[in-house]
């Protein structure tokens, strides 16, 4: 007895089912009525558009249409006809109705009308059911469906590298700890430490802060690959761009430079964009809306120079700008910013980490599109990252989007074990616990490169949210594990 | 300056390239020569097979040939032609060899010779350059891309559902602890406990054994979703069925019964097979001659019926025989291997969970096909499954395969806020801090239904692998993080 004899909504806006008897299921949005008619706005979840129900409550009880309440989960029976009413083209006109579940006005939270997304992200058990959370979730799945096939199509193998590490040698922030010792009573040993030893992996362990090293590890025989998977920072960032548990998206290529790492970044992140366009119209054109009335109460010099819809294909029709930090370095000094003194940090030497604001002035006031800066100082970038012969800088890139700033980090890696040993050990980076790192350039090494893409800057920038919170389902920060 | 111009070998190996000059890169596999040539086996990843170079020592220097030794990484220029030799239609033959990267024969480990799984563990950063598990991760990619790509095509939503979580709910095992508390002296409270107010999320954290109960909380608003992430258990298994750290996939669908269910897993288990049988066939060959080598090993007892290929094929082309639990238990009760006490464990009364051996025998004796058991006792199953009209057992299913056993597990979960409350409370579950999940029936509830699958368990399916050790690229099990 099979239940799921439902026709999507989507499918039922996309195809021609007039005079055709379906069921729908789904959530009732909003019910208007008068005394000869009721129309039901169901929504299940296919897609942001609802679909309007005319309910005849000569046909149906009162007592239906009375538990037919914003929330209330229905099945619906009924032919589908054309609209007469404006706003749809067609419609559905009940012959039977039934309440599936009810949702009580006086307790059902999430009543027609104006919610924060502060208090949306209380119960993020249930915005889902809102439009824009519903929105913002199928953009989601459709870029996390995208890079798949993007690299699918391109030869790349997914791999799984793993969560729980003992190694932290990238030292790209903060770890969580990972433990099944007995917190109030650790063992320890005659040293005075904790005796890992008596721990699960028997040695200490933490949450992966990224997947590369070992991304490149399988890159060294796979040839191309790519990671998509959970990491983690310890850091108590309590802003709009951080959050504790995020998902990366890591490349690996053997056989590229930076040069190629660049050209594949670029084109990647056009391709996602470009499918999330094509295939989520209906939910951008939505976003774009909100993302306007948002900036609407904003300031006049804080609102966007391009509304969402207009940025997202800007970014895809535009080749990006790439220049050195050094060319870099140049136009901030010379900018006028510098020289006003609008920068809160003023660029004057060579060697200085770039902030947010000059990220932002490069990408949004002096080239006016995506930036791709190279060739940074060794000093402010990771070990691995290859030397250029100039003796001061690395084959690095950051790729600077309107609005989000950094969106990816890469570099050529260094391949030659003489130099990598080197800058490890300038650098404190135990070689020896790094044996199998140093493995790859021991045997068959070869130039190589890759990137890391921070999943939900991602989404953040194709959605237009302006909180990170708001584009994963259950946000991990500081002080929050709920749900 | 791109470098990356190379063509792949299995771009080479698929399309006509004769007589055009090419570059290809890779590891070498082998090199067998006599005074005038010297054939080189290279493998770039993309593909089981290698590709023959013949290099002419009249044309190429006598130190790169030398430095042509297995694992070494090289450059290969040259012009594709018909090969004269068996074993291959075209090679190459170099006008050019650069050396990317030596491999002292001394101390490269992985010299052309037969290596036990064992040791390959061990040096699991160099493994994936042999071609069983170059065979593995390509299968294991191609599955993960079929997971994806079939529920995008039906409408499904991928989310990422909380690694880190406060909430063990579902009592599915053993958890590994998330915390930054100094694990010397964790802040004791004046109760004695440890005070995890102090810790990053302000209460007791673990990570995930099932992203389940969050992606009900999603399909109740977006109708069908699935998620595909880590989770993990803290067990001290050490077999070659279990890993602390794997992945699972787990579709929730709203307005599905538990004949849905079944329906959708089955379809779902063929389609991913079956395109990795479509995609893999180099490797599925490979693996199908490698588990056939090693049967033979085997006592003839211990053999499997079927060769890897035909095991595929057999389960792609036949309908899963449908049972429940109560039917399994009479054919168990009155089969031979219950009579003669070949079971270790003897089927005497109705309410005992099945052992391994006794659903190996309905797989691989009885029915010889894959099953799927339904409507086990409530008392052995998970507190979320719906409570049939008999008031003793549960709309479970459990998706049974030959020479792995429980591939699958699932149910129709129970939306009935009273029944579902009352067997929380039965069962000690907290229903005050489960709020969120009973709001889910409270508002606008709804049939649902969904299912787990233990991706490594797939894996170890198509690929015929014998531990769950060899699937995953770095496996993590008691006493072992390495790399």
């Amino acid at each position: 007895m099979a239940f799921n004899k439902r026709v999507k909504i989507k499918e039922l806006l996309e195809n021609d089912y007039i005079d055709r008897d379906v069921v729908i299921m789904g959530w009732v949005r909003t019910k208007r009525s008068n005394k000869n008619v009721s129309f039901i706005a169901l929504n299940d979840g296919s897609s942001i558009k609802n679909y309007q129900i005319v309910a005849d409550p000569n046909i149906l009880s009162e007592e239906i249409l009375k538990k037919t309440t914003t929330g209330a989960c229905l099945k619906v029976f009924g032919k589908i006809v054309p609209s007469q009413g404006a706003g749809q083209q067609n419609e559905l006109v009940a012959a039977k109705i039934d309440i599936l579940g009810e949702a009580d006005p006086e307790k059902y939270p999430l009543q027609p009308k104006k919610h924060s997304l502060e208090f949306l992200r209380e119960i993020a058990h249930l915005r889902v059911r809102t439009n824009t959370f519903g929105a913002v979730f199928r953009v989601r799945h459709a870029l996390a469906f995208a890079v798949h096939k993007y690299f699918n199509d391109k030869g790349f193998f997914y791999i799984h590298t793993p969560i729980i590490t003992a190694s932290d040698a990238e030292g790209a922030g903060e770890t969580f700890k990972v433990t099944t010792l007995d917190l109030k009573n650790p063992p320890i040993s005659e040293d005075g430490k904790i005796d890992f030893k008596s721990d699960f992996f028997e040695k200490e362990t933490n949450l992966t802060v990224s997947g590369q090293l070992e991304g490149e590890l399988a890159a060294m025989g796979l040839g191309d690959i790519y990671t998509f998977g959970p990491t983690f920072r310890a850091e108590n960032s309590n802003t709009a761009r951080h959050l504790a548990e995020f998902w990366m998206i890591e490349p690996e290529m053997a056989f590229y430079d930076a040069e190629d790492n660049q050209d594949l970044a670029e084109d990647f992140l056009k391709y996602v964009i470009s499918y999330a366009l094509e295939n989520c119209k209906d939910d951008i054109a939505f976003l774009d809306n909100r993302a306007a009335e948002e900036d609407s109460t904003k300031k006049a010099d804080q609102r966007s120079e391009m509304g969402l819809l207009e940025r997202l294909q800007f970014v895809v029709e535009n080749k990006f700008q790439r220049l050195t930090y050094t060319e870099a370095i140049d136009v901030l000094k010379n900018s006028n910013y510098n020289k006003k003194q609008k920068f809160q940090y003023l660029i004057e030497d060579w060697g200085v980490d770039l902030q947010s604001e000059h990220e932002r002035y490069l990408v949004e006031k002096h080239f006016k599109k995506p930036v791709i800066l190279t060739d940074y100082p060794k000093e402010i970038k990771a070990f691995y990252m290859r030397q250029n012969d100039d003796g001061k800088t690395v084959a690095a890139m950051d790729i600077l989007f309107p609005g989000i700033g950094e969106i990816v980090g890469g570099s050529q890696r260094e391949e030659r074990l003489d130099l990598l040993s080197k800058r490890m050990e300038e650098m404190n980076i135990p070689t020896e616990e790094m044996w199998w790192y140093l493995d790859t350039r021991r045997f068959g090494s070869t130039p190589h490169a890759g990137f890391g893409l921070g999943f939900e800057r991602l989404v953040l920038f194709v959605t237009g949210m302006g909180n990170i919170r708001d584009v994963i389902a259950f946000p991990r920060t500081p002080g929050h594990a709920e749900f």
